[in-house]
């Protein structure tokens, strides 16, 4: 895979128009900031010239067409600069206007505090959490290998209409971030050669000085982790040498071999007299008189603001006509690659638009009641099963790949040419994320934001709060991504402690757009499977046992197709209208069906409800839900080894939840299950307890 | 602070009892695993040498006396190797037995699956969860610095009873996981000439040969971060050079200028002839045969299992006497120490013992009631008052002092010689964490595992998502570290929805352990701080707000000093009966106040609760909490900016919970409050469905 320079001179055409524009862009943020008083003035103007370069010279895009499959992608990771990217959507005619300019981080507005993907057209991820956004532009640059491997696996470098660049912008703040060292250290491993970074290496963070906590060499860093590195210094006046830039950016897209990082030395809120290189310029509006006399030196008129004279847009504007024709120029190619590969063709239009092949769902097993299997392995039956059909579907684990279940292929591993593995293959199927979650969640991100394969990634349940900031991006930008988090309780056993999740399943719950499945058993995670898949607008999380749990029989008991809706009646009470309903979640389902043995025996009507996700059983309506859970049975006991949070809302006053309000401990399963009162005995005491408190 | 060689002789004595020794801990790693049939033999065996090494020859330690303050500390950050650390306690002597080992990772042993802190004596730190080893270990060498600056800061280089090492072993996951990277360059720029690290270059993941994820140069990167970098190669049979490994950790111990970082080729799971260098050794049992030719190679009976000479035992108990002497000059010089500066003893046995200064709560400001004022304001204020009396309160931000308002002195940065800073100073108060939320939360855990000075940290609450893993195990190990959480709800404003926590409050009282503080006013922040102080034994966070808030009259209202029981009533109904109970929390509470108000002169008698921390509220008695919200008003009301999570629990039935349950918005925050209905009307609204629901 090719990032070949799509421009074919080496020679920058820089003219007074684009010094006056680059000046423009510097005055807007000014002038925004200023007008709605708060926000980051100084790295906009500082890096003006470097994000004007890319925009108009380098950046394959139409900026009519922002969703172009064949454009390049920019990601800005110092989300907090945001106004070094609107003022670049303005003046390439991505449709922002001066109004929004003005209308900076003001309700309603397309320009808020940071850029939001989804939001403003042109915006390629939400970004402001640091290091997200390289670490998303690292996903990008993976899914443009793995897609190129789908449609065009035989073209030569740089000849295949899926060929682009990830271009990014990071700061100090993205690079002190571990996220951004584990996404780096897995791009240089893969040897993303369509990656090229471009670090803002101004020396200021909002406590100062970076002498305050950063003083290490970041390119020998990068250097370390097999990037192609440059230094750009800047011009004696401290503005930035756009010709010296625009041969590091133009020989960072020539490098096909790697990575390429640009340390570039800026000066934060040049040419401000007073603000440049200080540490206030970075998260303050300058106030009137500073901007008045930085207008004055960039020569523009201290009474205006928001000036834009009319053929520096003109002249920026051009960026369309230049991104139509290379459209056009691309329309022809991928024609022509369409004609040539029919079958392909048909399989890239569908994927773009996250459409699932025909009929893909009957790939996935039924399991056979009255047998015991842990549901991680349910669901690694599940992926391979799914691989055969959905060539789309791809993914892995950090480094738990055989604990996790999540090998789809073992013969294919997405790992670059050169790599000494037998299973290695550049358009691999099987994702080595490495011991990085956090980077596992953010570039699934960055593989979802970059087209419409879909990925999945897999770790302990407990380690899901190493990646939570990647997975709170993926529910803000609504990205359909499943987290395969195996291991999701105390029934992971002799790990102890520190591997047992305890309060991790309501805390996922807590993220708002957040799907969160914990399947009872093998025909549940079959179905959840094939739910979570058929949806496009939201991640879930598929939470899955170590240990073995029964595959109920669904002859006696009602059909797994109830996981669906998030919550159903599995096992319905003898009389048919229950005296206490029994919910239960994931592997303490089984302990709700034992205690409802007892129960029944007694003479109490029991009902067994499976709640594998709650968002999907609040989803439906309340006529349904009221079916599952009547409103006149005030009788009622949540099971879930794990905290009780959340099952108030399930249970009400009168009913009782089985929970875990501590810590867990090393020992087998089985022990801790029994010293810890997760037991079907436990539940047997609760519907008791309810059943008196609701005057049952 | 120096932390130079201890050991006078650069000559390493290594007799066979001592390779006896090292086979020994390398059988009783596979026996003890065989016998409970999981775990993690492999490291355990190829590591040993190391391990021995380390605790026989050069570790500063008194097995007798596990808390001795003058002790050098050991960290092992691959928790999962944890038999590499309990054979060398068993063989060093601190207590642990044979019995011990055969009951490795079973109920109630001392030996759980992973190292716990505070459950087997010796062990230092509780690992497991990768990278958080090694952050910790950076945290113990800063807190190393800031007690020698406490008690003896004029001692020459090596020269003070608070000189000593910090040893910590890494592996390749450690090296992955992005708080290793976080940590790591904060120590390089930190200076820290105190800490040696082992790094375990086995070149074996959970998935295989590191290829599949890994092949960054670690020492280029850690020389990048400004550490000293030496390699060790391994002996031609692939066992360890343990004369050129002794070399190397001498050197790094002499190295006083920068941390140490020693690149080890080992052998997993050498000699065993089919199971070393395999994937498979690094996490499973090895199986009767393999364990018996292996412990033919070593030249041990393979018909017996935990078999341990009488004369290696008592060989290596020998550690036990030159640790007692050790001891013993240094209780000399601790003894001439106390007697040159009797103030500084006195502090010395007090932070010891975390004990607050005498009278110290006195210092704490109060704040004068009808006017307005940011919590995150009033909580600075409390830190720089507590400033001047305790000493051992120290902390900072990850790089948002200014917001965080967690600057303690401003003229004084924990910064190592050389730093230009004008407020560097080795031994300063503020800590620059730079913009690590993670290694923030890890090195905290480390400096309080190091002594009793009591440290804080502060970053936006949404970021403590970066957190979450420290967090958790602080709360495991039960250290009483302080996180500054502000910028808490929606009232942050025009950064939108990227930095406004939603579901945070509600993630974080969900962790066991885990105090979360929301105070309502200026007043609760200063008896928050005050509560939060008086507990040893447990993490705590203050959740504070940007915006203002008013500073309730408390003449008119109840005391602020209700916050010490988590909840209390902040306005009583006029009647003195109350018909309804509003409770809020942080910001909210004013809402309910002015709620109140409206409810009030509607003739409906209206209780409002302050909240700040629901944890201190559940941990009154029965009687207190239900005097504060009495069982018979069933008409209840919680407002609070973020989700509903968990207030089902406190409102009952026929409450209502004014929420958030989606993610916020760029604007200014009175329009956010408005426009998402977090407003007195709703609670108003609220209230007057509540008293229906609950028929009053």
């Amino acid at each position: 895979m090719s990032t070949k320079p799509t421009n074919d001179s080496v020679t920058l055409e820089w003219t007074d128009l684009d010094k006056r524009a680059v000046d423009t862009a510097r005055v807007l943020a000014m002038d925004a900031v200023q007008k709605v008083g708060n926000g980051h003035p100084g790295t906009a103007m500082s890096l003006a010239p470097a994000a004007y370069l890319i925009w108009q010279k380098l950046l394959k895009h139409d900026p009519t067409d922002p969703d172009w499959a064949g454009r390049d992608r920019f990601v800005l990771s110092p989300g907090h600069t945001s106004m070094t990217l609107y003022t670049q959507l303005y003046l390439s005619g991505y449709g922002l206007t001066l109004d929004d300019l003005k209308s900076f981080r003001t309700w309603g507005s397309r320009t808020p505090g940071h850029p939001e993907h989804g939001h403003t057209a042109g915006v390629e991820t939400t970004t402001g959490p640091l290091g997200q956004g390289i670490a998303n532009a690292v996903g990008m640059a993976m899914a443009a290998r793995y897609e190129r491997g789908l449609f065009d696996p035989e073209a030569a470098e740089g000849a295949s209409p899926f060929d682009h660049t990830i271009w990014a912008i990071v700061s100090d703040g993205d690079l002190e971030e571990g996220i951004s060292s584990e996404a780096s250290s897995l791009a240089g491993h893969q040897k993303l050669g369509n990656l090229v970074a471009l670090y803002d290496d101004n020396h200021i963070s909002i406590e100062g000085d970076t002498e305050t906590a950063f003083s290490e060499d970041v390119l020998k860093r990068y250097e370390a982790y097999g990037w192609h590195t440059l230094r750009v210094e800047p011009l004696p006046n401290g503005d930035i040498d756009v010709e010296a830039l625009y041969a590091a950016l133009r020989a960072g897209q020539a490098e096909t071999g790697r990575p390429t990082m640009i340390a570039l030395r800026t000066t934060i809120a040049w040419p401000a007299p007073n603000a440049q290189n200080t540490a206030k310029s970075h998260g303050s509006a300058l106030g009137a008189d500073e901007i008045a006399a930085t207008k004055k030196i960039l020569g523009f008129d201290p009474e205006l603001t928001f000036e834009v004279s009319d053929d520096v847009l003109a002249h920026a504007r051009l960026v369309v006509d230049r991104g139509r024709a290379a459209r056009a120029a691309w329309d022809e190619r991928i024609a022509a690659w369409k004609k040539a590969n029919p079958d392909r063709a048909e399989t890239f239009a569908r994927v773009s638009k996250r459409q699932l092949p025909t009929g893909w769902e009957k790939a996935i097993p039924a399991f056979e009641g009255g047998k015991a299997m842990a549901t991680r392995k349910a669901s690694g039956k599940v992926l391979e099963a799914l691989g055969e059909v959905v060539p789309e579907l791809w993914g892995g684990s950090a480094d738990l790949a055989e604990s996790n279940n999540t090998t789809i292929d073992e013969s294919s591993s997405f790992l670059p040419a050169g790599n000494p593995l037998k299973s290695a293959d550049p358009y691999g199927r099987t994702i080595h994320f490495g011991i990085r979650e956090h980077a596992m969640g953010s570039t699934m991100n960055g593989i979802a934001l970059h087209g419409g394969t879909r990925v999945y990634g897999g770790t302990f349940l407990v380690f899901s709060d190493y990646m939570r900031p990647a997975v709170r991006l993926a529910a803000l930008m609504k990205l359909p991504v499943t987290y395969v988090w195996t291991h999701d309780s105390i029934g992971l056993g002799e790990d102890g402690p520190t591997h047992q999740p305890i309060e991790h399943a309501a805390a996922l719950r807590a993220i708002p757009g957040l799907d969160v499945v914990r399947p009872a058993d093998a025909n549940e995670v079959a179905v959840a499977w094939r739910t979570i898949l058929s949806h496009t607008d939201r991640p879930a999380g598929i939470l899955l046992t170590r240990q073995d749990v029964p595959t109920f029989e669904r002859d006696e008991h009602n059909s797994a197709e109830g996981t669906a809706r998030g919550g159903y009646i599995l096992a319905e009470a003898s009389s048919g209208l229950p005296q206490i309903v029994l919910i239960g979640t994931g592997s303490e389902v089984q302990l709700a069906m034992q205690a409802r043995e007892t129960l029944e025996a007694e003479g109490i009507p029991t009902r067994v409800v499976s709640m594998p996700s709650v968002e999907w059983f609040n989803a439906q309506d309340q006529a349904y839900r009221e079916h599952v859970i009547p409103p006149a049975v005030k009788a009622r006991v949540s099971v879930e080894a794990g905290i009780a949070l959340g099952w108030r809302e399930i249970v009400g006053d009168a009913g009782k939840i089985v929970s875990l309000e501590h810590f867990g401990a090393s020992a087998d399963f089985k022990t801790l299950f029994a010293e810890f009162g997760i037991t079907a005995e436990a539940v047997v005491t609760a519907a008791r307890e309810s059943l008196r408190a609701a005057g049952a």
